[in-house]
Protein backbone atom coordinates (compact mmCIF):
# COMPACT_ATOMS: atom_id res chain seq x y z
CA UNK A 1 0.00 0.00 0.00
CA UNK A 2 2.91 1.69 0.89
CA UNK A 3 4.66 1.32 -2.08
CA UNK A 4 1.10 2.17 -4.47
CA UNK A 5 1.65 5.77 -2.65
CA UNK A 6 5.37 6.51 -4.16
CA UNK A 7 5.51 9.13 -6.39
CA UNK A 8 7.87 7.95 -9.99
CA UNK A 9 11.05 8.39 -9.51
CA UNK A 10 12.22 10.16 -12.69
CA UNK A 11 16.33 10.08 -13.06
CA UNK A 12 17.45 12.93 -16.08
CA UNK A 13 20.20 13.36 -17.22
CA UNK A 14 21.86 14.62 -20.47
CA UNK A 15 24.78 15.45 -22.34
CA UNK A 16 25.07 19.65 -23.01
CA UNK A 17 25.61 19.67 -19.10
CA UNK A 18 23.97 20.49 -16.20
CA UNK A 19 23.61 24.34 -17.18
CA UNK A 20 22.05 23.80 -20.39
CA UNK A 21 18.54 25.14 -21.13
CA UNK A 22 17.35 21.91 -22.62
CA UNK A 23 17.96 20.22 -19.38
CA UNK A 24 16.56 22.90 -17.40
CA UNK A 25 13.54 22.68 -19.75
CA UNK A 26 13.46 18.62 -19.12
CA UNK A 27 13.47 19.12 -15.46
CA UNK A 28 10.20 21.52 -15.94
CA UNK A 29 8.34 18.61 -18.06
CA UNK A 30 9.04 15.73 -15.83
CA UNK A 31 8.86 17.74 -12.44
CA UNK A 32 5.02 17.74 -12.05
CA UNK A 33 5.15 14.07 -12.62
CA UNK A 34 7.21 12.54 -9.43
CA UNK A 35 10.67 12.94 -7.67
CA UNK A 36 13.09 14.40 -9.70
CA UNK A 37 16.91 13.49 -9.10
CA UNK A 38 19.09 14.88 -11.63
CA UNK A 39 22.77 13.62 -12.49
CA UNK A 40 24.23 15.38 -15.90
CA UNK A 41 27.78 15.89 -16.62
CA UNK A 42 29.34 19.40 -15.44
CA UNK A 43 29.83 20.23 -18.77
CA UNK A 44 28.89 19.75 -22.30
CA UNK A 45 29.57 15.91 -23.66
CA UNK A 46 28.18 15.98 -26.64
CA UNK A 47 29.58 13.81 -29.32
CA UNK A 48 30.66 11.16 -26.26
CA UNK A 49 27.87 8.36 -27.69
CA UNK A 50 28.09 5.48 -25.29
CA UNK A 51 31.35 6.27 -23.66
CA UNK A 52 32.82 5.60 -20.44
CA UNK A 53 35.02 7.36 -18.30
CA UNK A 54 38.52 4.53 -17.14
CA UNK A 55 41.19 6.83 -17.27
CA UNK A 56 40.89 9.54 -14.34
CA UNK A 57 38.38 8.58 -11.27
CA UNK A 58 34.85 10.23 -11.38
CA UNK A 59 33.34 12.65 -9.20
CA UNK A 60 30.47 14.54 -7.72
CA UNK A 61 28.78 16.51 -5.97
CA UNK A 62 25.02 17.58 -5.03
CA UNK A 63 24.41 21.43 -6.48
CA UNK A 64 20.65 22.16 -5.10
CA UNK A 65 17.87 20.68 -3.61
CA UNK A 66 13.87 21.76 -3.31
CA UNK A 67 11.11 19.80 -2.88
CA UNK A 68 10.69 16.40 -4.79
CA UNK A 69 14.03 17.97 -6.94
CA UNK A 70 18.05 17.19 -6.54
CA UNK A 71 20.81 18.30 -9.01
CA UNK A 72 23.57 16.22 -8.99
CA UNK A 73 26.71 17.37 -11.14
CA UNK A 74 29.52 14.97 -12.00
CA UNK A 75 32.97 15.28 -14.19
CA UNK A 76 31.85 11.91 -16.44
CA UNK A 77 29.95 11.06 -19.37
CA UNK A 78 26.30 10.93 -19.87
CA UNK A 79 26.61 7.02 -19.55
CA UNK A 80 28.89 7.43 -16.34
CA UNK A 81 26.33 9.48 -14.64
CA UNK A 82 23.35 6.99 -15.37
CA UNK A 83 25.48 3.73 -14.05
CA UNK A 84 26.85 6.26 -10.93
CA UNK A 85 23.12 7.28 -10.20
CA UNK A 86 21.96 3.84 -10.21
CA UNK A 87 24.68 2.45 -8.12
CA UNK A 88 25.87 4.85 -5.85
CA UNK A 89 22.84 7.14 -5.39
CA UNK A 90 19.52 5.95 -5.68
CA UNK A 91 17.72 4.26 -3.26
CA UNK A 92 15.42 2.17 -5.91
CA UNK A 93 15.68 1.62 -9.68
CA UNK A 94 13.76 5.03 -11.24
CA UNK A 95 10.38 4.39 -13.02
CA UNK A 96 11.86 6.37 -15.64
CA UNK A 97 14.76 7.37 -17.26
CA UNK A 98 14.58 10.80 -19.39
CA UNK A 99 17.66 12.25 -21.22
CA UNK A 100 18.09 16.00 -22.79
CA UNK A 101 16.72 17.73 -24.78
CA UNK A 102 19.24 17.47 -26.25
CA UNK A 103 20.40 21.00 -28.73
CA UNK A 104 20.00 19.55 -31.91
CA UNK A 105 18.97 16.23 -34.13
CA UNK A 106 19.28 12.70 -33.10
CA UNK A 107 17.41 11.51 -35.47
CA UNK A 108 19.07 8.70 -38.33
CA UNK A 109 22.42 7.89 -37.61
CA UNK A 110 23.26 10.69 -35.18
CA UNK A 111 21.68 8.45 -32.08
CA UNK A 112 25.15 6.37 -32.92
CA UNK A 113 26.99 9.68 -31.91
CA UNK A 114 24.99 10.96 -28.96
CA UNK A 115 25.87 11.30 -25.26
CA UNK A 116 21.94 12.26 -24.79
CA UNK A 117 21.00 8.79 -26.62
CA UNK A 118 23.88 6.98 -24.84
CA UNK A 119 22.06 7.72 -21.63
CA UNK A 120 18.92 6.22 -22.69
CA UNK A 121 20.80 3.04 -24.28
CA UNK A 122 22.51 2.22 -20.58
CA UNK A 123 19.34 2.98 -18.76
CA UNK A 124 17.44 0.56 -21.26
CA UNK A 125 20.58 -2.10 -20.85
CA UNK A 126 19.99 -2.31 -17.14
CA UNK A 127 15.95 -2.92 -17.47
CA UNK A 128 15.09 1.01 -16.75
CA UNK A 129 12.10 2.75 -18.65
CA UNK A 130 14.37 4.99 -20.87
CA UNK A 131 13.60 8.15 -22.98
CA UNK A 132 15.61 10.25 -25.11
CA UNK A 133 14.49 13.80 -26.17
CA UNK A 134 16.02 16.20 -29.01
CA UNK A 135 15.07 19.89 -30.41
CA UNK A 136 16.34 20.20 -33.95
CA UNK A 137 17.79 23.68 -32.74
CA UNK A 138 21.97 23.77 -31.77
CA UNK A 139 21.52 27.35 -30.61
CA UNK A 140 22.27 27.43 -26.93
CA UNK A 141 19.24 29.62 -26.66
CA UNK A 142 16.61 27.01 -28.51
CA UNK A 143 13.13 27.73 -27.59
CA UNK A 144 12.01 24.51 -26.21
CA UNK A 145 8.80 26.22 -24.59
CA UNK A 146 6.99 25.05 -27.85
CA UNK A 147 7.40 21.15 -26.89
CA UNK A 148 7.30 20.45 -23.03
CA UNK A 149 3.13 19.62 -23.39
CA UNK A 150 4.42 17.38 -26.23
CA UNK A 151 7.17 15.78 -24.48
CA UNK A 152 5.34 15.42 -21.02
CA UNK A 153 2.35 13.10 -22.33
CA UNK A 154 5.34 10.71 -23.59
CA UNK A 155 6.33 10.37 -20.37
CA UNK A 156 3.08 9.84 -18.89
CA UNK A 157 2.63 7.03 -21.40
CA UNK A 158 5.65 5.58 -20.54
CA UNK A 159 4.96 5.61 -16.86
CA UNK A 160 1.40 4.58 -17.48
CA UNK A 161 1.87 1.81 -19.99
CA UNK A 162 5.60 1.06 -20.08
CA UNK A 163 7.61 0.20 -22.27
CA UNK A 164 8.33 -3.39 -23.82
CA UNK A 165 11.73 -5.04 -22.40
CA UNK A 166 14.84 -4.04 -23.69
CA UNK A 167 13.20 -1.48 -25.55
CA UNK A 168 13.59 2.59 -25.11
CA UNK A 169 12.23 5.67 -27.46
CA UNK A 170 14.44 8.47 -29.43
CA UNK A 171 12.11 11.22 -29.61
CA UNK A 172 13.05 14.58 -31.76
CA UNK A 173 11.23 17.44 -32.08
CA UNK A 174 10.97 19.49 -34.86
CA UNK A 175 12.31 23.24 -34.22
CA UNK A 176 8.70 25.21 -35.14
CA UNK A 177 5.57 26.49 -33.20
CA UNK A 178 3.68 24.37 -31.14
CA UNK A 179 0.45 25.44 -33.28
CA UNK A 180 3.32 24.17 -36.29
CA UNK A 181 3.35 20.40 -34.69
CA UNK A 182 1.12 18.51 -36.84
CA UNK A 183 1.57 15.57 -34.53
CA UNK A 184 3.65 12.53 -33.20
CA UNK A 185 4.65 9.72 -35.38
CA UNK A 186 6.27 6.29 -34.65
CA UNK A 187 8.68 5.57 -37.23
CA UNK A 188 12.57 3.64 -38.09
CA UNK A 189 15.64 5.66 -37.96
CA UNK A 190 16.23 6.74 -41.31
CA UNK A 191 19.63 5.61 -42.94
CA UNK A 192 22.06 8.38 -43.58
CA UNK A 193 25.79 9.30 -42.51
CA UNK A 194 27.72 12.31 -41.73
CA UNK A 195 29.88 13.53 -45.03
CA UNK A 196 32.71 14.60 -43.17
CA UNK A 197 34.44 17.96 -44.00
CA UNK A 198 37.18 18.61 -42.01
CA UNK A 199 38.65 22.34 -41.18
CA UNK A 200 42.03 22.51 -41.61
CA UNK A 201 44.35 25.03 -39.79
CA UNK A 202 47.61 25.97 -39.48
CA UNK A 203 48.65 27.02 -35.28
CA UNK A 204 51.16 29.94 -34.44
CA UNK A 205 53.88 27.35 -34.12
CA UNK A 206 52.73 26.10 -38.14
CA UNK A 207 51.45 22.85 -36.81
CA UNK A 208 48.75 21.62 -38.62
CA UNK A 209 45.17 20.67 -37.12
CA UNK A 210 41.81 20.03 -38.16
CA UNK A 211 38.22 20.58 -36.49
CA UNK A 212 35.52 17.96 -37.20
CA UNK A 213 33.40 19.61 -39.30
CA UNK A 214 30.35 17.86 -41.64
CA UNK A 215 26.77 17.72 -42.50
CA UNK A 216 24.00 15.40 -42.31
CA UNK A 217 22.89 13.43 -45.36
CA UNK A 218 19.58 11.92 -45.87
CA UNK A 219 20.39 8.43 -47.99
CA UNK A 220 16.34 7.97 -48.33
CA UNK A 221 15.05 10.64 -49.47
CA UNK A 222 12.47 9.01 -51.33
CA UNK A 223 11.17 6.72 -47.55
CA UNK A 224 7.93 8.39 -45.88
CA UNK A 225 8.12 5.89 -42.35
CA UNK A 226 11.54 7.47 -41.28
CA UNK A 227 12.32 9.68 -38.66
CA UNK A 228 13.66 12.62 -41.15
CA UNK A 229 10.61 12.28 -43.36
CA UNK A 230 8.68 12.65 -40.01
CA UNK A 231 10.83 16.01 -38.89
CA UNK A 232 10.81 17.35 -42.11
CA UNK A 233 6.55 17.31 -42.02
CA UNK A 234 6.89 18.71 -38.74
CA UNK A 235 5.43 15.97 -36.86
CA UNK A 236 7.89 14.66 -33.67
CA UNK A 237 9.62 11.40 -34.39
CA UNK A 238 9.11 8.89 -32.08
CA UNK A 239 11.09 5.89 -32.50
CA UNK A 240 11.08 2.72 -30.46
CA UNK A 241 15.36 1.51 -30.02
CA UNK A 242 16.17 -2.01 -29.39
CA UNK A 243 19.63 -2.72 -28.61
CA UNK A 244 20.55 -5.70 -30.95
CA UNK A 245 23.15 -5.25 -33.28
CA UNK A 246 22.89 -8.42 -34.99
CA UNK A 247 22.03 -8.39 -38.66
CA UNK A 248 19.81 -11.87 -38.91
CA UNK A 249 18.47 -11.34 -42.05
CA UNK A 250 22.33 -12.39 -43.07
CA UNK A 251 23.34 -15.34 -40.76
CA UNK A 252 22.33 -17.66 -43.34
CA UNK A 253 25.11 -15.66 -45.70
CA UNK A 254 28.10 -15.51 -43.65
CA UNK A 255 27.43 -19.56 -42.30
CA UNK A 256 28.16 -20.14 -45.84
CA UNK A 257 31.80 -19.01 -45.73
CA UNK A 258 34.53 -21.04 -45.43
CA UNK A 259 36.87 -20.48 -42.43
CA UNK A 260 39.02 -23.56 -42.63
CA UNK A 261 42.66 -22.30 -42.38
CA UNK B 1 43.08 -2.97 -66.39
CA UNK B 2 45.25 -1.21 -64.30
CA UNK B 3 42.56 -1.03 -61.47
CA UNK B 4 42.47 -4.74 -61.87
CA UNK B 5 45.87 -4.67 -60.70
CA UNK B 6 45.77 -2.75 -57.62
CA UNK B 7 46.33 -4.43 -54.21
CA UNK B 8 43.52 -3.79 -51.68
CA UNK B 9 43.66 -0.93 -49.95
CA UNK B 10 43.70 -1.89 -45.94
CA UNK B 11 42.68 0.48 -43.60
CA UNK B 12 43.76 -0.37 -39.57
CA UNK B 13 42.69 1.26 -36.79
CA UNK B 14 42.08 0.59 -32.90
CA UNK B 15 41.41 1.65 -29.84
CA UNK B 16 44.03 0.31 -27.36
CA UNK B 17 46.39 2.97 -29.34
CA UNK B 18 49.46 2.51 -31.95
CA UNK B 19 51.75 0.44 -29.71
CA UNK B 20 49.50 -2.41 -28.52
CA UNK B 21 50.43 -5.41 -29.01
CA UNK B 22 46.97 -6.44 -30.32
CA UNK B 23 47.14 -4.03 -33.42
CA UNK B 24 50.86 -5.36 -33.87
CA UNK B 25 49.20 -8.41 -34.60
CA UNK B 26 46.81 -6.97 -36.58
CA UNK B 27 49.04 -5.42 -38.95
CA UNK B 28 50.87 -9.03 -39.03
CA UNK B 29 47.35 -10.63 -39.92
CA UNK B 30 46.23 -8.30 -42.74
CA UNK B 31 49.88 -7.10 -44.44
CA UNK B 32 50.32 -10.16 -46.95
CA UNK B 33 46.78 -9.32 -48.31
CA UNK B 34 47.73 -5.61 -49.67
CA UNK B 35 48.48 -1.93 -49.00
CA UNK B 36 48.03 -1.19 -45.58
CA UNK B 37 47.87 2.23 -44.24
CA UNK B 38 47.50 2.69 -40.46
CA UNK B 39 45.82 5.67 -38.46
CA UNK B 40 45.56 4.79 -35.23
CA UNK B 41 45.35 6.63 -31.96
CA UNK B 42 48.44 7.97 -29.70
CA UNK B 43 47.25 6.25 -26.31
CA UNK B 44 44.53 4.23 -25.16
CA UNK B 45 41.09 4.85 -25.95
CA UNK B 46 39.23 2.18 -24.13
CA UNK B 47 35.77 2.74 -23.40
CA UNK B 48 35.28 5.67 -26.07
CA UNK B 49 32.33 3.72 -28.20
CA UNK B 50 31.21 5.71 -30.93
CA UNK B 51 33.08 9.57 -29.25
CA UNK B 52 33.93 12.06 -31.66
CA UNK B 53 36.47 14.88 -30.65
CA UNK B 54 34.77 18.24 -31.05
CA UNK B 55 36.68 20.21 -27.64
CA UNK B 56 39.67 19.57 -29.29
CA UNK B 57 41.69 19.78 -32.35
CA UNK B 58 43.05 16.66 -34.23
CA UNK B 59 46.25 15.82 -35.08
CA UNK B 60 48.30 13.54 -36.51
CA UNK B 61 51.57 12.74 -37.50
CA UNK B 62 53.27 9.98 -40.13
CA UNK B 63 55.26 7.31 -37.55
CA UNK B 64 56.95 4.86 -40.32
CA UNK B 65 56.59 3.64 -43.34
CA UNK B 66 58.15 0.63 -44.72
CA UNK B 67 57.18 -0.90 -48.16
CA UNK B 68 53.01 -1.42 -48.19
CA UNK B 69 52.85 -0.07 -44.81
CA UNK B 70 52.02 3.11 -43.76
CA UNK B 71 51.53 4.25 -39.92
CA UNK B 72 49.73 6.85 -38.37
CA UNK B 73 49.26 7.98 -35.15
CA UNK B 74 46.44 11.01 -34.05
CA UNK B 75 45.10 12.42 -30.69
CA UNK B 76 41.37 11.32 -31.43
CA UNK B 77 39.52 8.88 -30.61
CA UNK B 78 38.92 5.89 -32.88
CA UNK B 79 36.07 7.05 -34.93
CA UNK B 80 37.83 10.33 -35.50
CA UNK B 81 40.72 8.03 -37.24
CA UNK B 82 38.22 6.63 -39.29
CA UNK B 83 36.78 9.76 -40.25
CA UNK B 84 40.45 11.74 -40.35
CA UNK B 85 41.68 8.61 -42.81
CA UNK B 86 39.24 9.23 -45.08
CA UNK B 87 38.94 12.49 -45.50
CA UNK B 88 42.22 13.83 -45.42
CA UNK B 89 45.22 10.90 -45.56
CA UNK B 90 43.52 8.42 -48.59
CA UNK B 91 43.45 8.63 -52.06
CA UNK B 92 40.44 6.28 -52.54
CA UNK B 93 37.98 4.45 -50.33
CA UNK B 94 39.92 1.06 -48.46
CA UNK B 95 38.75 -1.72 -49.68
CA UNK B 96 38.11 -2.84 -46.10
CA UNK B 97 39.01 -1.69 -42.43
CA UNK B 98 39.72 -3.98 -39.27
CA UNK B 99 40.05 -2.99 -36.07
CA UNK B 100 41.43 -4.55 -33.17
CA UNK B 101 42.76 -6.88 -31.93
CA UNK B 102 41.44 -5.69 -29.01
CA UNK B 103 42.36 -6.68 -25.92
CA UNK B 104 39.24 -7.85 -24.11
CA UNK B 105 36.64 -9.32 -25.23
CA UNK B 106 33.62 -6.99 -27.21
CA UNK B 107 30.72 -9.95 -27.52
CA UNK B 108 27.44 -9.02 -26.25
CA UNK B 109 26.57 -5.73 -25.02
CA UNK B 110 30.42 -4.64 -24.30
CA UNK B 111 30.20 -3.82 -28.49
CA UNK B 112 28.23 -0.61 -27.32
CA UNK B 113 30.75 0.71 -24.92
CA UNK B 114 33.75 -0.60 -27.40
CA UNK B 115 36.12 2.07 -29.62
CA UNK B 116 36.86 -0.64 -31.42
CA UNK B 117 33.37 -1.67 -33.20
CA UNK B 118 32.92 2.37 -33.26
CA UNK B 119 35.39 2.70 -35.65
CA UNK B 120 34.16 -0.20 -37.36
CA UNK B 121 30.56 0.89 -37.40
CA UNK B 122 31.65 4.41 -38.49
CA UNK B 123 33.57 2.35 -41.49
CA UNK B 124 30.23 0.76 -42.19
CA UNK B 125 27.74 3.60 -42.24
CA UNK B 126 30.67 5.23 -44.75
CA UNK B 127 30.05 2.52 -47.34
CA UNK B 128 33.42 0.89 -46.05
CA UNK B 129 33.57 -3.15 -45.42
CA UNK B 130 34.40 -3.06 -41.86
CA UNK B 131 35.42 -6.12 -39.24
CA UNK B 132 36.28 -5.57 -35.61
CA UNK B 133 38.58 -8.38 -33.96
CA UNK B 134 38.87 -8.87 -29.94
CA UNK B 135 40.69 -11.43 -27.85
CA UNK B 136 39.39 -12.44 -25.05
CA UNK B 137 42.50 -11.55 -22.65
CA UNK B 138 42.64 -7.86 -21.77
CA UNK B 139 46.35 -8.34 -21.01
CA UNK B 140 48.72 -5.99 -22.52
CA UNK B 141 50.92 -9.31 -23.05
CA UNK B 142 48.42 -11.09 -24.53
CA UNK B 143 48.93 -13.78 -27.02
CA UNK B 144 47.54 -13.02 -30.33
CA UNK B 145 49.63 -15.35 -32.24
CA UNK B 146 46.78 -18.45 -32.07
CA UNK B 147 44.48 -16.67 -33.70
CA UNK B 148 46.43 -14.51 -36.66
CA UNK B 149 45.00 -17.28 -39.43
CA UNK B 150 41.56 -17.32 -38.35
CA UNK B 151 41.28 -13.72 -38.25
CA UNK B 152 43.53 -13.83 -42.24
CA UNK B 153 40.98 -16.27 -43.00
CA UNK B 154 38.02 -13.59 -42.34
CA UNK B 155 39.17 -10.96 -43.96
CA UNK B 156 40.11 -12.52 -47.05
CA UNK B 157 35.88 -13.59 -47.42
CA UNK B 158 35.29 -10.83 -46.70
CA UNK B 159 37.84 -9.33 -49.77
CA UNK B 160 37.03 -11.51 -52.09
CA UNK B 161 32.92 -12.51 -50.92
CA UNK B 162 32.15 -8.89 -49.69
CA UNK B 163 29.97 -7.63 -46.92
CA UNK B 164 26.34 -6.94 -47.63
CA UNK B 165 25.27 -3.38 -47.66
CA UNK B 166 25.41 -1.49 -43.79
CA UNK B 167 26.46 -4.86 -42.36
CA UNK B 168 29.77 -5.39 -40.62
CA UNK B 169 31.28 -8.45 -38.66
CA UNK B 170 32.14 -8.64 -35.07
CA UNK B 171 35.19 -11.21 -34.27
CA UNK B 172 35.74 -12.42 -31.17
CA UNK B 173 38.48 -14.60 -30.43
CA UNK B 174 38.59 -17.21 -27.88
CA UNK B 175 42.22 -17.11 -25.46
CA UNK B 176 43.14 -20.36 -25.82
CA UNK B 177 45.62 -22.30 -27.56
CA UNK B 178 44.99 -22.64 -31.61
CA UNK B 179 44.65 -26.32 -31.62
CA UNK B 180 42.01 -26.28 -29.21
CA UNK B 181 39.96 -23.70 -30.98
CA UNK B 182 36.64 -25.98 -32.18
CA UNK B 183 35.74 -23.40 -35.44
CA UNK B 184 33.80 -20.46 -36.56
CA UNK B 185 30.31 -19.36 -35.08
CA UNK B 186 28.10 -17.63 -36.97
CA UNK B 187 26.11 -15.95 -34.13
CA UNK B 188 23.91 -13.60 -32.54
CA UNK B 189 24.95 -10.80 -29.98
CA UNK B 190 23.90 -12.35 -26.59
CA UNK B 191 21.80 -10.24 -24.17
CA UNK B 192 24.25 -8.93 -21.63
CA UNK B 193 24.85 -6.30 -18.82
CA UNK B 194 27.50 -5.17 -17.46
CA UNK B 195 27.10 -5.05 -13.75
CA UNK B 196 28.31 -1.61 -11.83
CA UNK B 197 30.32 -1.88 -9.04
CA UNK B 198 32.40 1.46 -8.34
CA UNK B 199 35.13 1.38 -6.39
CA UNK B 200 34.88 4.51 -4.01
CA UNK B 201 38.02 6.12 -2.28
CA UNK B 202 39.21 8.59 -0.91
CA UNK B 203 41.63 11.50 -2.25
CA UNK B 204 44.54 12.85 0.31
CA UNK B 205 42.70 16.01 0.20
CA UNK B 206 39.38 14.20 1.67
CA UNK B 207 37.85 14.20 -1.46
CA UNK B 208 35.52 11.47 -2.47
CA UNK B 209 36.13 10.18 -5.94
CA UNK B 210 35.12 6.50 -7.72
CA UNK B 211 36.84 4.60 -10.20
CA UNK B 212 34.25 2.64 -12.48
CA UNK B 213 34.19 -1.43 -12.13
CA UNK B 214 32.00 -3.83 -12.69
CA UNK B 215 31.38 -7.25 -14.04
CA UNK B 216 29.99 -8.61 -16.94
CA UNK B 217 26.51 -11.15 -17.12
CA UNK B 218 24.95 -13.01 -19.76
CA UNK B 219 21.39 -12.94 -19.05
CA UNK B 220 20.68 -15.97 -21.62
CA UNK B 221 22.95 -18.58 -20.27
CA UNK B 222 20.78 -21.04 -21.97
CA UNK B 223 21.22 -19.94 -25.24
CA UNK B 224 22.92 -21.94 -28.24
CA UNK B 225 23.31 -19.31 -30.46
CA UNK B 226 24.85 -16.55 -29.00
CA UNK B 227 28.43 -15.08 -29.33
CA UNK B 228 29.19 -15.72 -25.81
CA UNK B 229 27.89 -19.39 -25.90
CA UNK B 230 30.41 -19.78 -28.88
CA UNK B 231 32.98 -18.28 -26.96
CA UNK B 232 32.68 -20.02 -23.69
CA UNK B 233 32.45 -23.34 -26.31
CA UNK B 234 35.68 -22.71 -27.41
CA UNK B 235 34.32 -21.40 -30.64
CA UNK B 236 35.72 -17.99 -32.64
CA UNK B 237 32.37 -15.92 -33.05
CA UNK B 238 31.19 -13.87 -35.26
CA UNK B 239 28.38 -11.68 -35.40
CA UNK B 240 26.91 -9.92 -38.64
CA UNK B 241 26.23 -6.70 -37.64
CA UNK B 242 24.09 -3.93 -38.67
CA UNK B 243 23.39 0.09 -37.94
CA UNK B 244 19.69 -0.16 -37.37
CA UNK B 245 18.76 0.97 -33.74
CA UNK B 246 14.92 0.32 -34.81
CA UNK B 247 12.45 -1.99 -32.45
CA UNK B 248 10.39 -3.04 -35.47
CA UNK B 249 8.22 -5.26 -33.85
CA UNK B 250 7.01 -2.75 -31.55
CA UNK B 251 5.88 -0.38 -33.64
CA UNK B 252 2.24 -0.76 -33.17
CA UNK B 253 2.32 -0.73 -29.64
CA UNK B 254 3.86 2.81 -29.73
CA UNK B 255 1.36 3.45 -32.67
CA UNK B 256 -1.48 2.71 -30.40
CA UNK B 257 -0.05 5.74 -27.76
CA UNK B 258 -2.42 8.36 -27.55
CA UNK B 259 -0.19 11.53 -28.34
CA UNK B 260 -2.92 14.49 -27.78
CA UNK B 261 -2.25 16.98 -25.10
Amino acid sequence: MEEEMKKPLILVTNDDGIDAKGILALIEMVRPLGEVVVMAPFHANSGMSHAITVKVPIRYKKIREEENLTVYGCNGTPVDCVKLANSELLSRKPDILVSGINHGSNASISIMYSGTMGAVIEGCVNGIQSVGFSLLDYASDADFSQIIDHGRKIVQNTLENGLPEFTCLNVNFPAIKREEIKGVKVCRQAKGTWKEEFDKRTDPRRGEYFWLAGYFENNENGSVDTDEWALAKNYISVVPVEIDFTAYEHMDYFKKWSYDI
